[in-house]
């Protein structure tokens, strides 16, 4: 008999969060505004508490996580890390493969990691109401989950897209106590002008992010919360990887190389920040991020500022981007459709330590399907990037002979889904590669700033 | 801090399966021809593989769960049991609630418990292909997950109204490679019958039951698999009790009660045969089914030979009643609309040693959404009806101020019912109460036959 799920027990949910900037090779790029002035503390308290916003400009390796996180952790975590026996039998790879599944949390995905620390910590500083977007729904669940936890009222600007695409998604929000606004809505002004340009528009990250952080900017009992891309979510989301070290640890394994979706960066930081340091120490561990074909940021994007947003209420951070007017095809793993990326990401693919792959929509529902038949579970669109990859590498190491030990994150089940594998099914989904004009476009259309000396 | 989770490691999954026959004050009443004969195991043949035939006879107390089956088992099992702290706090009873959670297993439920022995036996008597009907659609996904697993090919016929408002439970079916036709279907005598009398027929569990048997026994390379109400199957569930006794030990607890969803009666034989031979040896503790009051087979219905199908396809068995043409309001809790009930639970509940309640439907959604907010588990329709009666008996203790222990089955979750919670939230619902004149009618039509002596 084989073990299948590794498991800790819950005295084992790590009590800190690891910080990556204490071991990174230089400093992060610092945030800037408009006219290039460094971003203060300050500028971000209109929308984020005092907790929130030391942790995000924080260089210090540990951070200790509350107990009243840890107590609401409790409720799936440490999530199960998974031996892939039957899929590795059906490639009839030498490799060994490892999966991390947090599709076990209430919301189905690894989202709840964050969203909770940050309702905790607006609560804590008195805020009553927060905004957020969310693109497939993942991360608006997840606060909608964390609002009803800790007596917060939520509103979600949805990507209209996936609003229309993942009704179920609405209702499971509604479920929590959390409204739900198709995005972009006449709610607010930036929402108004996307309408009055593009009445059809199916909406974005950019522009959800857009009209949620100008409604919370414009309240002062509202905050916001961002579920990718800044500096706390991976710090929160890092409790992925430090579990799997362990869990890893206690078969007696390490990982060759690391597979994980990215849109915007949560779940590369979250499973791979807590093995960068080895890496940086010269550890021979191979850290890749797998993206959309469609929505190829790191790959094809450009090193450079850029807002997070599409209206430009963001401050300016230096990272991979598509241009912040990008907008995405209809793709559906609706959590990659994001034109930017995390900053620490993009810098550590920059310097090297991180790789990254795109892959074809199409490969990636089918290694989805090839994986609910051998495993049982049914993966989100957004963890068929990682299966492909991961795949893709046993096939490789079948064909090599090399027993490599494979791991990647499978960062949520496809269950508010289906209408996307339905389309896989009926021959309907497209493989799309973003053109090369419209990337050099993008390029015409960044921001002119530089970071002072 | 409170451990929230109590787990059990993968080599605590059982080695055995409990039989409660062994263990009953009388011998189970015996299954009949239409003739008033005894059914041999040579008439089950048809139909079922000779391992599944003897354990529906069997009176052996353990019955060894085979190793491929237990390997399947590891990918979710042993199920966690959780101490709903967070529930307790919120409805201030000084009961302590515990839930055992099915909905863990790839498929969503406590169903695939029994359909991956099901799948394993057929497989090794060199059967090809399953039928089998599905209601809710929960056991129509974990046998195509089982069909998978095994290699074997699988046809749901889909009670029809369940077909309509859950077509996401289709397409994980078809993920899984199953083919899923909607019931009352032009494929079999049985459905071509009711679609010539009712058209517009939502179906039932019954109908599509005599569909499936049907399709079964008219070809030798196919068998059919049952996902309730038979002994084999509330057998093969028993490992939901015998680890739940196992988690509630490792935390010296006992339940002074414990509540199931009742539909065909594979959770509450489940989860309280492995605590009934206490109960038979006089320990206090008592064993609760619960069922929709527009289905109220134990509570309402007459305790009398009937046939388990709509055709009058299958043996006789003595049970808890409607009758078997049974036309089910189109409530929500699909897994609950059976006509019937297992033969085993109704033979205890009519001794004694089961009690029984039903509930209606709105505070049944009313009690999951309660859940939801404190839990963060979106629970079934079905499992709502075992936490509203779970959560009645805890506020009877906040009144009395008993510090009882409660324990239910949270059989699954609810992504595939959310349609179900967006009629709960519109107002759309409604309650139902079967009405009396149905029931004495059905009397009416009850097969005219007595056991043998």
């Amino acid at each position: 008999m084989h073990t299948t799920k590794i498991l800790l027990a819950e005295s084992e949910i790590p009590t800190h969060w690891y910080n990556v900037v204490a071991d990174m090779p230089n400093p992060p790029a610092p945030y800037l505004a408009p006219n290039g002035e460094l971003i203060t503390p300050e500028m971000m308290g209109a929308i984020f508490p005092p907790a929130i916003i030391e942790q995000e400009m924080s260089q210090q390796r540990w951070i200790p996580i509350p107990e009243e996180v840890r107590e609401i952790y409790r409720l799936w975590r440490p999530a199960p890390l998974f031996r892939a026996h039957r899929l590795e039998q059906m490639l009839g790879t030498p490799a060994k493969i490892y999966y991390k599944y947090e599709g076990v949390s209430p919301a189905g995905s690894h989202k709840p990691n964050s969203a909770v620390a940050q309702a905790y910590y607006n609560k804590a500083a008195g805020i009553r109401r927060l905004t957020t977007e969310t693109g497939a729904g993942q991360w608006g669940s997840s606060i909608a989950l964390a609002g009803s936890m800790f007596g917060l009222e939520v509103r979600v600007y949805m990507v209209k897209i996936s609003y229309d695409q993942k009704p179920f998604r609405r209702s499971m929000m509604q479920t929590w106590g959390a409204e739900v606004i198709p995005s972009p809505s006449p709610l607010t002004a930036s929402g108004r002008q996307i309408l009055a340009e593009h009445p059809d528009s199916n909406g974005s990250l950019g522009i959800a992010i857009s009209e949620a952080v100008e409604e919370a900017a414009s309240r002062t009992d509202t905050n916001y919360a961002l579920g990718s891309v800044l500096n706390h979510v991976l710090l929160h989301q890092t409790v992925i990887g430090l579990e799997t070290r362990k869990q890893l640890e206690q078969v007696g394994d390490y990982p060759d190389m690391i597979f994980a979706p990215c849109g915007g960066g949560s779940n590369v930081g979250g499973m791979m920040f807590p093995f960068l340091a080895d890496k940086a120490a010269g550890k021979n561990i191979r850290l890749v991020a797998v993206e959309p074909g469609s929505c190829p940021t790191l790959t094809r994007g450009h090193y450079a500022y850029d807002y997070g947003d599409t209206a430009g209420l963001t401050p300016l951070m230096k990272m991979y981007t598509l241009g912040h007017d990008f907008m995405p095809p209809g793709i559906h793993a609706g959590g990659l459709r994001y034109h930017g990326d995390s900053a620490l990401v993009s810098q550590l693919y920059h310097e090297g330590l991180i790789e990254a792959v795109s892959v074809p929509q199409i490969a990636t529902f089918e290694a989805g399907v090839m994986f609910a038949k051998a495993e049982g579970i049914i993966p989100a669109p957004e963890s068929n990037h990682a299966i492909r990859a991961t795949i893709d590498e046993a096939l490789r190491c079948k064909e090599s002979g090399e027993a490599k030990t494979l791991l990647f994150t499978l960062s949520g089940h496809g269950h508010f889904d289906m209408a996307s594998y339905d389309k896989y099914f009926s021959g309907e989904l497209e493989d799309f590669e973003y053109p090369k004009e419209a990337l050099d476009a993008a390029l015409l259309n960044l921001p002119k700033v530089s970071a002072p000396a």
